[in-house]
């Protein structure tokens, strides 16, 4: 009797905005391992906003997710099965399966991991993807001198967690923007930012001027649309800022900016990026990251939802914001 | 009895247009020089888009021109008197002594130049701020590669003009983009672009994208607006965007940009600047444009306005592009 495996695969794309009808959760039966071949038991999937561009069949940095075919996406998993010499059931690996309970390979694509030295699951956030991601925009794109002031948006998801924290470790200001009040506590509370903003707050323009008293310098930008627009202009002369993420825009009509003027009088950088592209990095970004978790110098909080089934809404809520630090899907 | 000076002063701040009402032409007598002084007779006063930021009292790289005084800016004139050891009657000098027909001085902010190598007035234009604009933006923003297409706006201005043709002797495609069918046939048959698009046709954006058929690595924006929307649309992965004017809203509201996302998308930099920030390129800048407008490398072409009191109307008329080439007024 074969073992079953179960897959949801994107079945439709969003007129506007995505929604639990363009998923499907199916049952399939796991074929034998061919020589060569591992098999992968998924413990966690990792839920990122990129997901959302790759619903849209549109120009984008990353082609788009087929219909038919399993979600795609980074996942933390044990090898349960091996036909393959360098890999022993065990073994904990990251991958890009999806949102699958099983994944299969030749090895190519899986990276081993050490998940003695920090939990499994922070390989898919702080310590993974979403971290170098951080690291590579503010490090090398906003690049802030100590002293200068440094906003981040969606400051208490993956990214932005490590964006204030590794800010405030290279005596900056760390002013993090997040949706309501429980997250600007936390900012402050638990990673050590100087301060919280809540940008659904009406007094948000205000405040965010209030928190950041002598301008802001760097901003890494996850969001777009509004909460950007309110961040340039309180930007200092010859500040920059790293395009990491529009997620204010992904789920629906593009969104414009407000006064794109300032690029020019306050002398702007924007610069857009994406991780993959700089691999060279993340050797560097993921030992510093790792040591930091492992000595507790770098916090973090995952939001965990249960059951590979509760991926898609999940993900949708992510989309809104539901989510409190870094989205996975912890699989049973 | 004294000598008169005429001046222009700005006497009111627009409402949102710019209007011949906010200048005032007057009359006053030249005071006597006092020891240490000189005084130029005026022979060409430089009208630029930068100076219409100047007339409103709101956050720019630069502060508002004051009301009730000269309208600032540059100059190139000929020494009349002199009692300054520094100077004598005779030499040719550019200067900041606005819009005026006499400008006295100590000798600070004044540049003796030779007007036997290139023509006088063109030290305010291929040979002056607007060439090295054109030169640090090109090179020192969008640094394009042998082979990369470059695309300007207001091509057929002082600083577009430039772009086009250093660009063009770098090895790349230039691509100018400017108002109507007679500046763009100019600038391919005087200046040596590869291609000419008019914003104003209706099938503008048909015409850029035959226009750059490998996509736009590089654009040099003087103009924002609906046109820089179209660009964007156009960039290839990694372009790189010298934001140096915004022609398009300066005489109105702020536009807004159509599709910032294509920032992150397109993993692009879009980056200010204004080139008196950037003194230490000048003489290697001025140095080399110098001499390729004296070789005939380097070619240019003026809109003359003649007579103090056409300034206002002229520098109306070159905010709505009705100017072909630099934009100078010639004093009788």
């Amino acid at each position: 009797m074969p073992k079953l495996n179960h897959q949801i695969l994107l079945v439709s794309r969003p007129a506007v905005s995505a929604s639990v009808d363009n998923f499907r959760l199916i049952e399939v039966p796991l074929p034998a391992l061919k020589e060569g071949e591992v098999r992968v038991r998924n413990q966690f999937l990792s839920l990122d906003p990129y997901m959302r561009g790759r619903m849209d069949d549109r120009k984008s940095y990353a082609p788009a997710q087929k219909l038919g075919e399993v979600m795609q996406g980074g996942t933390a998993g044990v090898v349960e099965e091996s036909r393959n010499p360098a890999w022993v059931p065990g073994d904990t690996v990251i991958a890009m399966f999806g949102w699958q309970e099983y994944g299969t390979s030749d090895g190519q694509g899986m990276r081993k991991v050490d998940a003695g030295k920090v939990p499994l699951s922070a390989y898919l956030g702080v310590v993974g993807m979403p971290g170098v991601t951080a690291w590579y925009g503010l490090n090398r794109i906003c690049a802030p001198k100590p002293g200068e002031t440094v906003a981040v948006s969606a400051a208490s998801g993956a990214v932005g967690s490590v964006v204030g924290q590794l800010a405030r470790r290279q005596g900056c200001r760390a002013v993090g923007i997040a949706g309501g009040p429980e997250k600007c506590r936390y900012l402050v509370a638990e990673l050590g930012f100087d301060t919280g903003v809540d940008y659904r707050s009406a007094s948000f323009a205000a405040d965010l001027a209030a928190a950041a008293p002598s301008g802001i310098d760097c901003y890494f930008d996850n969001v777009g649309g509004a909460v950007l627009d309110a961040v340039m202009e309180r930007m200092n002369p010859h500040g920059r800022v790293a395009v990491c993420g529009a997620i204010a825009g992904y789920d629906g009509a593009p969104l414009s900016m407000a006064n794109p003027r300032l690029i020019l009088t306050s002398r702007l950088k924007l610069q857009g990026f994406i991780v993959s592209e700089h691999l060279d990095d993340w050797p560097t970004a993921l030992e510093e990251l790792a040591g930091l978790v492992a000595s507790g110098k770098l916090k973090y909080r995952e939001s965990v939802a249960v059951g590979l089934a509760s991926a898609p809404e999940a993900f949708l809520g992510m989309l809104r914001g539901k989510n409190f630090g870094k989205q996975i899907v912890k699989l049973v």
